[in-house]
């Protein structure tokens, strides 16, 4: 490999040399794998108490490697945002890739709704980051894709009923997505801040109800 | 008046003299209005925007008077919740104070709900808050009891319609609240977060299908 091949390796990608062996870094893999680390560390510990140095600790880095993935705290938490709604759909992805029609759509729910440890740390995390969105258009913004992401999946999955006759014949599907995704956002709020009311068995029940609405009378 | 007496009511009170007349001070008085002035401060400008110079000023106080007031930004946060809590509540009341049944839950919910600038402000707050509660357990205590006290007017109205006739047979009233409790938390953040979908328009839609669903069918 010509020496200046290897220099712009190193430069493109961060390559670093182990035992003088050239190994090219996946910067977008360590993003990520800083992140699977991080995003737990605020859900937990709270974002005002997690600092940069506490942050490149976790995650295994000088403070000084950290800033070359994430320049501010604010990258962080955006990034640890973009992280659980993407595992929550790679959830959903893995117990049913080809999600159709209302089974379909219970299965998206019941990996956004806060049922156990790891989606309740996911909505405290999901908390902090409206919070912090209240005042940055850029979080908002990313916040408003996301949900309308997920608009999209459900009315498709509700189009889907419809089609094969497993959708009650009264049903608007808008009105529904707009009541599904209130409910779903209200449990994540309740699940954390009430949780001896919001019971992952309370939460299904309510979920259930939901389902029993949509299905064809009779 | 003797000297003790006029001494003993500027220690209880802090009382303070204008132009030599010993003034009474009513201090709960003087924490509501600058709570009142306060908590849409935080709202509008975002909790870590404001410092408690900023709030000093907002309020008319000297930084020094305010902290006699309110030890620190925590306390002068919760106090802005209970603050937006109460009005809520005496909104309603104010509406009609001796609401009953499903006429009396729903004014309830129209004031909860974020439908104009004052309670949309009040939703913004109450983002602020829930994210201070997660590591909070006193915030996360106070704002279970107030989720509490709705539970149990909800529940009341529910009850109060159960024995006028004018709930459908089949409601289950404790799943009832849960499903009302979730999707009126989730508009506070779809409100905020999402006005593009989340209209006042549609927010009513959506609250008059969950009353349709409670009224007698037929």
């Amino acid at each position: 490999m010509p020496a200046n091949f290897t220099e712009q390796a190193y430069k493109k990608t961060g390559a670093t040399t182990l035992n003088g062996v050239p190994k090219i870094v996946d910067h977008d893999e360590r993003r990520r794998e800083i992140i699977g680390v991080v995003w737990r560390l605020i859900a937990t510990e709270g974002i005002h108490s997690v600092t940069t140095r506490r942050i490149a600790e976790a995650a295994g880095f000088a403070n000084g490697a950290l800033l070359y993935y994430f320049p501010n705290k604010d990258a962080v938490l955006t990034a640890a945002f973009r992280h659980i709604f993407d595992a929550t759909n790679v959830r959903a992805d893995k117990v049913d890739t080809d999600r159709h029609g209302l089974p379909g759509l219970r299965t998206l729910c019941l990996e956004i709704m806060p049922l156990d440890d790891e989606r309740l740390a996911e909505a405290r995390l999901a908390i902090t980051f409206w919070q912090q969105a209240l005042n940055s258009p850029e979080k908002a913004a990313l916040h408003a894709a996301f949900m309308n992401q997920w608009r999209a999946e459900m009315t498709r999955r509700l189009d889907e009923a419809r089609a094969a006759g497993a959708l009650r014949e009264s049903t608007d599907v808008p009105a529904t997505v707009d009541e599904l995704l209130a409910m779903l956002m209200g449990l994540q709020i309740l699940g954390v801040l009430s949780p001896a009311e919001a019971t992952p068995a309370r939460q299904l029940s309510q979920l259930d109800d939901f389902f029993d609405r949509l299905r064809p009378a009779g």
